[in-house]
């Protein structure tokens, strides 16, 4: 990726000194998995609103004003073995889960993904200790309809979300946590 | 959708006075298969390169330089009945369907989908006469492999494309025909 003008992809570096972000281990997973045809998953663009255009024709055109807008959807999402998967990946330093880090409209999201039939869940790693988990739309719906904390503790993680494995090819194999969901619904995948 | 510097969004009319462009009508078929909890299914954001950003904070920043990035997937995917959907969606005034409407690395990307099993296809509106055909991956990569032609004719999104349903809700029921292909396919849908 090219930021030219002096702004640079930021590099985080973890307490465990790996080097990499949540995201850019995400990112580097999807291009494995892409690169072995085992799925097609990709982070989208970032949603913005275009106030400012100079231009000759596309190729040329440069945006000289534009604004973010508030993502309506999930940072991620594509295909693995016919089935759609959605998710939204988020890093803490704390023990806990700040509900703020996720929007409303993005668990609004992952629930209409699963009424649509497929796989909706957000990834997040707990930095200090470097671990890193899956919890499904419906744990997530669960703790939120039982409680009213503004976080969700490590330990709900740890008993209701899946350990993802940690390696290097792929760096995040969250899609083996998706083939035991799928098992463990008595989905038959191909 | 709001453009505020003096940049509105174009709303071509086409030769029957519908007053919507394709992309216009997929938009609002999204809209409605969403609120009627029929399908999730989103255009992607426009992909660009930021390189200059001014901000206090994620809120108030504002993108000062950016470039358009050549797209290196489709614009649209989501899941229906548990499927994962992608798609492009492309106009012609002409009676043929011109090849540079279409990136190589989008006809790789879908046939990547449909090597996953999603269901990968292209949408053609012919202009001229109003209609409005959905092309599987299977037939355009069909034609590609037998044909050294720089476009596609009319006739062959006739003889080997589905005729999409133009209506008020939605505006283009092209999920109906993700239906016949499905049962064509012999799939189990829920």
């Amino acid at each position: 990726m090219n930021y030219p003008n002096g702004i640079k992809k930021k590099f985080k570096v973890s307490a465990s000194n790996r080097g990499m972000t949540l995201e850019n281990e995400i990112n580097e997973s999807n291009i494995y998995y892409r690169n072995n045809d085992i799925a097609v998953i990709y982070k989208k663009p970032t949603p913005i609103t275009i106030n400012k255009v100079e231009y000759k024709n596309r190729k040329d055109a440069v945006i000289k004003e534009a604004h973010f807008n508030t993502p309506s959807t999930t940072d991620y999402n594509g295909v693995y073995k016919g089935k759609y998967i959605d998710f939204e990946a988020k890093e803490t330093r704390k023990n806990y889960f700040p509900l703020s880090n996720v929007h409303d409209h993005q668990i609004k999201h992952l629930q209409k993904i699963r009424d649509c039939g497929g796989i909706g869940f957000i990834i997040v790693r707990f930095i200090d200790e470097n671990k890193t988990y899956l919890l499904e739309i419906d744990k997530l719906e669960n703790f939120l309809d039982n409680s009213n904390r503004k976080s969700i503790p490590k330990e709900y993680f740890v008993n209701n979300g899946y350990l993802i494995n940690q390696g290097y090819n792929p760096y995040l194999d969250y899609l083996k946590i998706v083939d035991i969901i799928r098992r463990d619904n008595n989905e038959k995948i191909f």
